[in-house]
């Protein structure tokens, strides 16, 4: 008999469910697992009480299920259906890469954060390409051997949208699981945070909701706030107002100039993003409404 | 048709169990939960790679299901026969009040802690006794109205006997749900760890495995650290080595002499044994060999 | 010859002092200290590049010193006038017990924290009573053996005027160090404000500049953040907006509704408001503007 | 009259300086300042009450005075004369670039890390060379543009000694100010320790003095601490018992296996890492007898 290999044994299909809250939803997705012969490795719950909806993630070893995943999307399907028409689901299956797009700006922080966590085979995705409307990132980008594009965009905010349906394009190519903006510094266009709901994330940084827009580091040395922190959060058309991933914060003092909370905060952003990014390419995050249920 | 109180609709049936994993276990339980109508308001599993033991807890809202706790126990007595003889499970009724004792010696602060939090409401137990090897927390135990006995301990620890001997009795008349060693700076015997396993809960000043024994923050200060801690674990036979419950830190510097550490560890201590101690009594803790798993 | 007790080996002259920065200041004082033969024990600076502003703050054995207080203060004048006229100074004898008093409300356990830390010793400072616009606390408060008032405040707030008065006597009689809005839930009015500008101190339950006003939690817990905090500040004539102190956070997750972000947050009220006080009553705080100077 | 760049206007002398501590040792060294026109820009002070010693960190505005390093050298050496045989001290000219060599094996993270924190202008020194016991971390050296070594290790320990003279070549031909052992993973001999003594520093993968020498995770797991850390410390020949500059810690739960309380891990080392180093490099680490004093 043949023992799968040690990675095969940890590739997984992963379930991710919201519906509106009911007896008996446990039972029938466990049920349905065990007569497909589902080996569970983790699973967690949450019955969001405010809104009413219940929440799961579940990963199951692959190798313990004789289903290809197209068939076991089409049996859960009918499971899926049994819990009502409101139910949202994936299934994905960790042993085919997912492919990540990072926009960048000037600042390089985040782009080297991500490209060696790449190197160190740590992210659970490919960098497929990086997007700069600045040059100066190309380089390190090149030299790890992913695509860099530089697309330049007019001083007028008024005249940028040629430069973002290039963006679009560019992005749209590689079908991304996630649109990383690490330090983009560019607002998104409302059509293209419509177009790309749920995959585009950013790096906010600040403790949102605190300091939402420009210069937040400036704007946190003039209140005088004893900590500074950072946000990973789903880009929507409201400006930093879109659903929280992850946020963490580092203690600051008087002592701190604007430059020294923009060097320190610039270790929570890159550690605040990681996680987030991590979490969204593991099927973690399941956002409904403003919010977001994350099983870390 | 009456709706049930706030507080009626806040009581859960809370199970909490361990076996040796297999396909279906989840599927088995929630299949119980629903048949008998329980509408599940928090699920927690933890499949233990290392062990090869499966973990869960579950809480049910008591109103949604038509039988008393003695009957519930009862049916589900079939389910865990089904998982095996290994199985350790509990089903506890938040209906019913906890009861505690702490043993002190002098320090206040984790008894003021507890008193404040009991007075608050914040606790889930009722604090049934205070034992202290010194008279000095009497008053202040009193004046929240909780009996408080005075146990003399003899100087030397090979006459010591007796006197613990004397605290079991005082404790087991309440036959408590936690004995909460409060800063009690006295070893129990091993006799007494086995007695009270699973229920004796420490509150150690130092960040285990760090500084094990006496005068922690002594220890602590020679070797130059840079952050302190408080441990909170299963009191067994063997010192300061029973399975963690929860640890946490606070930052020290080269400033920091020891009656700074000593301040600021009260803070650490003080959280660390309210959070362990409110995850043990609401059965949120599942010991398996020298390890704890918290669903917090 | 005398050795100085312990406690009198522990007795400081606390010099804090803010003042344009210029060449020359550190040598100015020091070899002021050093003339009146003072062992330094702490000693911090600070030179403010954007306000241009030098802050020190000097604890000097009060042993070493040949002086009284008040003959040292009339010497060191020289000093500070050298420094110009905008030169700003306390200097405080250790061994001169302060006082402060409590303003309360329902919820108790800021008033716990604070008297179980002054019952252990740790508090630098005595509390000469405790004030509330309900009588929830009272009984507390007296078994500490403190005295209690109690002030109704009439629902209709523009008729609090006579309630505020009434509150300002009880509290002046002390004339006391601090002011301590210890989860008063009362809005002060401006002439308070100014009356006890540097003095009264408010903890906020939440990281301020986010969720300003009331009910915190609930909009924390509507905005979907990660991270809950508290902020200790000065209060001023604009709610919420005076000189913050400290801050802490403390990390919640989807499956935390309001009233446990209520339970959990208290713990960081405490802690923050503890540390705030203590930094307050040692003469570690300097206000310059909107904005604090801690040397912690 | 030519106004000094921005960047010369940041460049800084920086005295460190430890002695006895005695009644005028401030008062010394700030007059001397005052004298030569120093303007001092940061200035922290410790009076060691276990050791009897005092410590000093100055940073002044080069600009403001009107001698070299050399000559402010010469002069200050009569103060520190005057402070007594047993002082020490060092004056620094952060207008002369510090030089750091790197010993790494196979794990990257660290070495990514410092690579881009060094693309990214924020390490206040040149990485001179990279030196490796594996040749796994070359191409990504040589992408930045630096040098890398490497040095095959025999598997026998008792055969290691030439190959550690080759790295000690290596090494000091730069003369670094910094020996970083970032994840190297060999145990210096004793000769070397003592060769660079107060410059080689190691970032050790748990918190000290927990779970010392090999394979500390594993340690962490087998124990089920709630927290795993990193200890970033000046190596001596005692392993992992050198003074430590910065340590930090990370939450993980029953959840996390060892692979994953290693991912999580490399954050914390990065970060303490990091940390520890730039104290270092800026003169904010002192050193007496086994512990630091670290004006952060």
């Amino acid at each position: 008999m043949n023992r799968p290999t040690a990675s095969e044994d940890d590739r997984r299909y992963v379930l991710a469910l919201g519906t509106p809250d009911r007896t008996g939803i446990v039972a029938r997705i466990s049920t349905f697992l065990a007569e497909v012969g589902g080996s569970i490795v983790e699973a967690a719950y949450h019955a969001d009480a405010d809104s009413g909806w219940f929440f799961t993630r579940q990963a199951v070893r692959a190798s313990s299920i004789g289903l290809g995943l197209d068939e076991l999307r089409e049996r859960f399907a009918t499971v899926a259906a049994d819990l009502g028409p409101e139910t949202e689901w994936t299934l994905h299956d960790t042993g085919v890469r997912k492919r990540i797009v990072l926009l960048v700006s000037k600042e390089g922080h985040c782009l080297h954060d991500l490209l060696g966590r790449a190197a160190g085979g740590e992210l659970p995705a490919d960098i497929a390409a990086v997007i700069g409307n600045h040059p100066d990132l190309e380089e390190v980008t090149r030299q790890h051997g992913i695509d860099f594009h530089y697309v330049s965009f007019p001083k007028d905010p008024a005249e940028r949208g040629p430069a973002f349906e290039q963006v679009r394009k560019l992005v749209d190519v590689h079908d991304p699981h996630a649109v990383v903006l690490a330090r983009f510094m560019q607002v998104l266009p409302p059509d293209l945070c419509d177009h790309w709901a749920g995959r585009a994330i950013n790096i906010h940084h600040s403790f949102l909701p605190s300091f939402v827009g420009a210069r937040p580091y400036h704007q946190a040395f003039a209140r005088g706030v004893k900590l500074i922190g950072a946000t990973c959060h789903y880009v929507t058309a409201e400006l930093d107002a879109g659903p929280i991933i992850e946020q963490d914060v580092i203690r600051v003092d008087h002592a701190d100039e604007v430059r020294d909370m923009v060097r320190q905060g610039r270790d929570i952003e890159k550690l605040v993003l990681a996680r987030g990014l991590r979490w969204h390419l593991e099927d973690r995050v399941l956002v409904h409404g403003r919010k977001t249920v994350v099983f870390s």
